[in-house]
């Protein structure tokens, strides 16, 4: 315990809240790794202040309320606390419109610090991590409020639709490049080149590896949800291969990857999550919502419990 | 054991099973206290006798299945299996007409025994109580099925609307005073003022912390709820109040509240409670149902579990 | 150890394998009894080839990913990792059309095995067993992909609907029979008299008092939706039968059932299952969805669970 306080000491409170939170960024692509935060930091930054400077506040906020609440150091130094607040800062700034978007987006992002704990304590005996769950469910619901409390002003671009008139348009003009790279950025919301390429040289960085199961990640997804008719205009902005890189990256690489057919889970996990996307496309149609990670949660949450019964995955 | 069954003896089964059935009805405000469970039973009375049987009879039975079912006695004496079947009985019986309602209510009420039961077990490990699951879920679903059974006969003030036609209608003359004591009375769903003063009176008479409890919860409910720009009916009418009045009580006095900083975690999650209100609702449009008590228990879940990891809270 | 690899070396890996996907097919209506599921199979086989196909090359994936993916040995050779597979083939296979649809609805029971494991795992400490949960949700979830993939052909039956424009039309003329037969047969989607009769026998040979359950359930589901006012057409098809046929199995006869009140808690149970199955039909009515067994599902959660802390149901 004395150790541990001349170290916290020596490092200093403020630089270890900064590292806290640069990891919360990158743990949002299941890195933790300070530099890679950072990186991916600039990324969103260049492509909008305002959005990088959500991010940053939401992951410091997260990293305050772990340190002064008491929570387990080594919960709060890697970043575990912070990722779903950054998510949510983002998904509540970018979904909602009006003066008090700002407030709105950072209060989401205390929020998501609870429910995060609340989860960790619930699922602690399952040996299956939280992942984004928090995230996608608080910012849904906030989203959702918009409807009866006349202050949530939503974008016009969120449109509740009903299923019985629904029609699938896959036509479009295809653009591989652009989906690929989209389908990396898409883990932060980013729909531009070069914040895309930024993110993925911010995963190159923290090992070569989690590098290249993205690449893998974002290019399965194209082709399985190419080969199965996908509208393109979803497969052009990425929007089918976030959570595939997402996927690939925790069942093959980060979590409990002992296995060695584990690359093969996590390419069957990744196409999985193709099918699960267009379906929580239509579960939440007559809502309007965004689907967010929840196929990436869904998909990996399968996976790493099923390797627990059958350790062969 | 044996100085147990003496003393059970002494009371009487009988005598123990009525302060049972009052505790399971104080127990709906998460009041152990029968006579405050009287008071309760008495403002209900006075606003409808035929409620106000449902109610008894639903705690009664709750107590009989528990008894005689071999439920641990203090379970059982504590009003613990009793509280969701009184609910289930109040909301199945309000929502409801024709012939079958009464059977239905009672009917529904001895599930929610089982169902109470069945959440305890499935809970026990989560160190996180039950609160008013069960109630809500069951009356969702007995509602619904009112849509295929005949002899199920909805009430015609529970009507489906689709998302995508909903229009917000805010505008109404505010009354302070009948928004502020509903949000109490709500809690049993009395929105007459003698019933919700009469309620009050209830709670007070188990301390006078909590009574204090209930009116910051209504009254800082009522505040948030009109800035973030509520529906003035709803207002009135306490709807946006008895969540945030039954979820102060229970993270700010009632569990696990050692915390130095216990009162403002209560705060902070009674103001939650507004736009999670306010976004159930809107889940619920498509299927007509009312909201109930799932932003209490919402709510006061996230900030109980979150408790465990971050100990200050 | 030594003398379990003695056994399955005299019984083969072949035969074993075998063996267990029998099981797998009867564990649908919980029958541990390879006989069983033989005459089931052909039950099916001889409404519908292809579909009997289905059933058996499901039942077999599913044991082969038990077996060389390491499972405890007595988990496959139960079939308890393949009923699900089993169900979710066969719902895939009926409610989709077009040339993917073999494919599909085997990649759906592959992942169904991982689903069942998943659930054996997060579900091991509450002593429920995982029933067919995991089928139940894969299923809904493959079929909604087909709104937004072009190659998921969903069958034209499967139509989304406004509930604010539902209307219930009881009328029609009933056919007991039918009813009760269709009852037992639907709980392998099998209309038809010849099926609904071999399936039963199947269940007698595994034990009279199954048969006896399974005829008690189908007979007290029609009571129960008839008196409650249910539709003629689902009558007939034995829609409101099936899922009160299991669970009064699995309450009353196979799990955990030491208590002298078992055979009245299955009952209770499965009357529980009409107005559930009601309101399961009203929740999906909006996304056009079967229910298949989710009413069985809860009903029996909530029953075996709640027998854990009311021992004496």
């Amino acid at each position: 315990m004395q150790a541990k306080n001349r170290d916290s000491f020596r490092n200093g409170t403020f630089f270890s809240i900064i590292s806290a939170s640069l990891k919360g960024i990158s743990q949002v692509i299941l890195i933790d790794n300070a530099i890679s935060g950072l990186i991916i930091l600039i990324a969103i930054m260049i492509s909008s202040t305002s959005l990088g400077i959500i991010v940053l506040l939401s992951a410091l906020l997260a990293s305050v309320i772990g340190r002064f609440g008491g929570t387990d150091r080594t919960i709060v130094n890697q970043g575990l606390l912070g990722y779903n607040s950054v998510l949510t800062g983002i998904a509540l700034f970018l979904n909602l419109e009006g003066d008090l978007r700002w407030v709105i987006a950072l209060a989401g992002s205390a929020v998501a610090v609870f429910f995060t704990a609340a989860m960790m304590h619930v699922m602690r005996n399952s040996k299956v991590p939280v992942l984004t769950f928090p995230y996608i469910v608080l910012t849904w619901f906030l989203l959702l409020a918009s409807y009866r409390l006349g202050r949530f002003q939503l974008t016009p671009s969120l449109v509740p639709q009903d299923l019985s008139h629904w029609q699938l348009h896959p036509e479009g003009t295809l653009n591989l490049m652009h989906g690929l790279i989209n389908g990396v950025g898409q883990v932060y919301f980013q729909d531009t080149i070069w914040s895309g390429i930024l993110i993925l040289i911010g995963v190159f960085w923290a090992g070569w590896k989690l590098g290249l199961y993205a690449i893998i990640g974002t290019a399965l997804a194209w082709i399985t949800a190419y080969s199965l008719g996908a509208e393109v205009t979803l497969l052009n902005l990425g929007l089918y291969g976030y959570n595939a890189v997402l996927t690939i990256i925790a069942v093959a690489a980060v979590f409990d990857t002992k296995s060695r057919l584990a690359p093969l889970t996590g390419i069957i996990a990744a196409v999985l999550t193709i099918p699960i996307t267009a379906s929580i496309d239509t579960w939440l149609l007559p809502f309007g919502l965004p689907t967010l990670t929840m196929p990436f949660v869904l998909c990996t949450w399968l996976f790493l419990a099923a390797r627990k019964v059958i350790p062969k995955l």
